[in-house]
């Protein structure tokens, strides 16, 4: 984990990884799992341990076979070189049922985000508050990023919205975009872009159920 | 993509980028895309393109470096290996934000599902209708499921409620549960668990930003 290391330019694939590994070991309940080896860090996962200890290699200081890696280094370890040890102020765009459940989101604070703002076109959602934020016109928005000096964008909106809404983030200045909407946005240089689509988990659960209960012979 | 090598196992993170190319070709327009290369591919989803070509080896017919592939024959690929040629009965379970959300949501039907039941133990949303489907008690659950020969449970509930809803789900026979409450839940073998978490997105984008935004030098 030297900053030398890190440096480097990391497969996106192990970067999710990371994550994946990040998010299971903040799940495990603390009082059974205060070390972890990588074999049983990817029998709850479903990789293999080689994989892991790989993908721990990227980063130094990781990665010896039957080592037992301690729990609580793991996760700090993670968080780090996944940035999460830095706070960011983030904007939810479209306050649907989407945009309410992410405004919901409990684990927003555990990933180092602080919601400051939320905007909608539709004038009966606008003046309401969600947990403590006032949902605002969307012309408001880029007042609030240079204010609050906003970090990431969220977009919940409808696929038609979802273009011009990364557009009018990208020029209000936030450096990353969180796009929740069912179409692919672009953003100019410079704006980091993750496009999230649930239909890939589904995908897989499908290939899954394919695999394990072939359909019958048909005709 | 023949079916003896389909029987073949499949690494993980290889459906989970097949699901990816899938959703990435959907969702181009198909006036200016009949035909697209690796290469194409690869530079819209931010892969290299023998990454692509090696999983397309997977599945037999594919895989030439410098081939155009026509876009609806591997669309029409992807979603037989997927499984999503296969018309599936699902349920969600947990009808708040994200439930109705997802509910709500336009794609299922792309995926071969079919919405039957959404299920709550809140009274003031029992009866109530989304998309003309009922909100009712998860107490009938079991009937619907063996009535309508339910495939698939969406978990949507609180962490507190995610394992009971899941033991129930799979009590009362579906084959997979798509469990998005910010918790993993454990099934009885046979049942397939793909717990989805919004987080992992979130730590990728955040790890990029950090890539991107070094922070300035501190203290």
């Amino acid at each position: 984990m030297e900053t030398s290391s890190e440096k480097k330019k990391i497969p996106h694939m192990t970067i999710t990884r990371l994550a994946q590994y990040l998010n299971c070991l903040s799940l495990l309940p603390r009082e059974h799992y205060k070390e972890i080896s990588s074999k049983e860090l990817a029998a709850k996962i479903g990789l293999k341990p080689t994989v892991i200890r790989q993908d721990f290699h990227h980063f130094g200081g990781f990665g010896q076979a039957g080592y037992r890696y301690k729990v609580p280094n793991l996760i700090d370890g993670l968080e780090r070189i996944l940035g999460l040890d830095q706070k960011q102020n983030v904007i939810i765009v479209g306050v649907g049922h989407l945009g309410q459940a992410l405004a919901n989101y409990r684990n927003f604070e555990k990933l180092g985000l602080r919601l400051v703002g939320l905007f909608d076109i539709n004038p009966r959602l606008i003046g309401i508050t969600i947990r403590d934020v006032r949902v605002r016109d969307i012309d408001e928005i880029p007042g609030v990023v240079e204010r609050d000096n906003v970090a990431i964008g969220i977009i919940t909106t409808p696929a038609e919205a979802a273009q011009s809404t990364a557009n009018l983030l990208a020029h209000a200045g936030v450096k990353g975009i969180w796009n929740f909407s069912p179409v692919n946005v672009a953003g100019p240089a410079g704006v980091i872009i993750q496009n999230e689509h649930l239909s890939v988990g589904m995908m897989t659960l499908s290939y899954m159920l394919k695999q394990s209960h072939p359909p019958e012979a048909q005709g």
